[in-house]
């Protein structure tokens, strides 16, 4: 068995930037050494070439009586710069108190370093262990998966063969504390681009005749919420999943602080829909946020400018139960009405994503239609990570959204269990990246015993 | 007495750019035969240094009662790229038709000639004119003027001496139909930054609990014309000079083509306050524009994020009457009273302008109370204009602002008399900028005729 700190810190040493060129060399490097690894642990390792970086599908067991679970990870790292931030070289991984510091460290070379070590513990003591797994590890992760819907395509039959999906690529609230993320948004995008006058014009000689684009920006964005924060889209709530009781109570167990989050946000006061506390606000209810607003004279000083156009940058995010086809409809619908006939618009598409959310079995009174084996892994993972970590998990739904998880739902039916292992702390996208190594040993110890659980039954 | 259109190209062919410092040599160039041309015809020249590009002050007679004139142009012209569009060289003048075509032609050179060259023929037929005439020429006049108003502190007391201030730097409609142009708009301008959280936020992670600032500025924005188009700003029209019957009748004879503008704009429809036309509403009536928004992700495709900021440059345009520090306390409070308290703003001044307004004297029942000399040379433009261009003038206010002109009244309490001599077909601040040969020529005599009546009284 392989020492998890030393490998990790290999890992790391690998720069794997997927979206810059110029880390070819260490996207090839962590490549190798992830095969080489899945390898050394007896597994059939399959590189799958895609447009530019390749998927890794690794698997052992053969049995189909077996269970079958699927081990989602990636070997790319976000950018490391700004490089003068960092106090030891991004690439240069240093153990510093109990945490190991590098890019990647915690997303996502530890968490997956974690479920390796543990197979690979759990193998060496149990080599016949009856469970079939699947090692699926992107490169491509940190770019939006960009190859991933074309390898779900190709590669969907097979993946459907499996029980479930398992990762760990979301957040831990605190050391003690592992949330399994149960529900992530969905997405529906678009930009509203309003045309005046046909050219830019002198707001002197022509100021007072014609409705700037800027305006009828203004009003339709204005229009879009109500007073009390909530959408101003007819039937935008119509579909939402109504929140159950025990998911009201696994928020109030969060116990987070409103305070010192909104303090850490810097705003001088919360504004949420429908009289939600944010920590509801962000999990349960669906948004329409403005991500970007454009026209006219931007520069220092002043230009008199009536500009031609005005563009507004909307999302919404879904939760469950929320279609985007019918959200982005009645979007559309809305704006087309609003917009005065003074001026011209054009609403363009962006992508669109749907809500994801999986019911754990046992905190609800109508238990979710799932398989035994899922149902199964849930319930493993409620008594290994009480066992370790001191306390059972929290199932919160996250008001982000990861494509690949509803799209693997979408075109295999499998669901995820996800569970968190990295730390608000840690500096995830940030200089100073670090994964703490007492989580890393729980979180071992904790996988194994899961993994375990799903082979016995 | 030199041939003026052969001047007038000896003028254009001095590169005479103000804003870009390789025109070195063309700005002294023009400066040099600007100064030549006005010694050669009898004046007393002085060049006026400031922090860039001199004022030319020439004047002649000296007696003090005798009217006195000054006579406003700029030698300094606007950029001539994009230079290939030029079907010849922007600074080698050529005449095609009974047009001049050549950078500065219209803008300023060529007003400016007719004017010179009508004091030069008036001087020659009559060289004990009873007249004071002061040449005030400035080179930065494409660059906004920087150094006017420091220009105008130094020698306010000199020009407070004169009668009125005499100029050609306004529009003709059409080659038959002279405009006086006799009023300006005023400006009070600012930006407004809204602060929402302290740093951008992922819009998934926390989207949903806070007002987004580029909420907050549409909001903003949304609020500030009503529905009929009427700025929504508490007191805004309080001080606005009612329209005259004169001023209503003076634009209906202009007999301007509504459709034919709502054409040139490029507009389902016109939108203007009060019910006014569209060559009231620029005239007549103050606005609030936005000039530029700004917030957020504007590439290409998506980025989900809350910015921390947005901002807004509003521009207000004051009509006769208005008082630019009124106005802005009104605006400022408007703003204050309706940020909403969950995110925080600042709003950072701009420059302000006063509105101009000059009465002519024989329109009106209710006689302005102006100088004899300024009464006076407003008949004689009437009558001259009406003499040589077939149609008396029309008195019209413009819906640009000229910030000198108001300063001028401001230091000195000097009033203007603009005489319109370009036509919208002249292609200023364009490639292809011509000079109309019918209009210089009847500009000149009407000019000569014009100082004459001045001086005869």
């Amino acid at each position: 068995m392989f020492d998890p700190v030393e490998k990790l810190k290999e890992f790391i040493r690998h720069p794997s930037v997927s979206a810059d060129p110029a880390f070819k060399a260490g996207m090839q490097g962590a490549l190798d050494f992830t095969t080489g690894l899945l390898a050394s642990i007896g597994f059939d390792v399959e590189v799958v070439k895609t447009d530019l970086h390749p998927i890794i599908m690794a698997s052992r067991g053969t049995n189909p009586a077996w269970p079958h679970v699927i081990i989602y990870g990636h070997y790319d790292v976000q950018p490391a710069d700004p490089l003068h931030l960092w106090q030891s070289p991004a690439f240069e991984p240093e153990i510093r108190g109990n945490r190991l510091y590098g890019r990647g460290a915690a997303d996502n070379k530890g968490p997956l370093m974690v479920h390796i070590a543990a197979v690979a513990r759990l193998l060496e003591r149990r080599p016949d262990l009856p469970l079939r797994i699947t090692f699926m590890i992107e490169g491509e992760e940190e770019m939006g998966s960009p190859s991933f819907p074309k390898f779900l395509a190709a590669y969907g039959d097979r993946l459907k063969q499996a029980d479930l999906v398992y990762l760990s690529d979301t957040l831990l609230p605190s050391e003690d504390q592992v949330v399994i993320t149960c529900g992530l948004r969905g997405l529906v995008l678009c930009d509203v681009v309003v045309t005046g006058p046909k050219s830019d014009l002198h707001s002197g000689l022509h100021g007072g005749v014609l409705r700037n684009p800027i305006q009828a920006i203004a009003e339709l964005c204005a229009s879009l919420h109500n007073p009390d924060g909530s959408v101003n889209i007819p039937g935008f709530y119509d579909d939402v999943m109504p929140v159950e009781p025990w998911e009201k109570e696994e928020i109030k167990k969060l116990g987070a602080d409103a305070e010192a989050y909104r303090k850490f946000l810097g705003i001088p006061a919360f504004y949420t829909a429908k009289g939600a506390t944010p920590f509801e606000a962000t999990r349960v209810l669906p948004t329409l946020e403005f991500n970007g607003i454009g026209g006219g004279y931007q520069g220092e000083g002043t230009k008199t400018v009536i500009p031609s156009k005005a563009f507004v940058k909307l999302s919404c995010r879904l939760v469950a139960n929320q279609k985007p086809a019918v959200i982005r409809d009645l979007l559309y619908k809305t704006i087309s009405e609003r917009m005065p006939s003074d001026v011209t618009f054009e609403i363009i598409d962006q992508h669109q994503g749907v809500p994801y959310v999986v019911v754990p079995p046992d905190r609800t009174n109508t238990p979710p239609d799932q398989s035994p084996v899922l149902a199964n892994a849930f319930r493993a993972a409620d008594q290994a990570i009480a066992a370790v970590f001191g306390k059972p998990p929290l199932y919160l739904r996250e008001g982000g959204s990861v494509p690949i998880i509803a799209d693997i739902k979408r075109m295999t039916g499998l669901d995820s269990v996800m569970i968190g292992l990295f730390l608000p702390e840690d500096n995830l996208h940030a200089p100073n990246e670090s994964f703490n190594l007492d989580v890393m040993a729980k979180g071992m110890r904790a996988s194994e015993r899961i993994l375990e659980a799903i082979a016995d039954r």
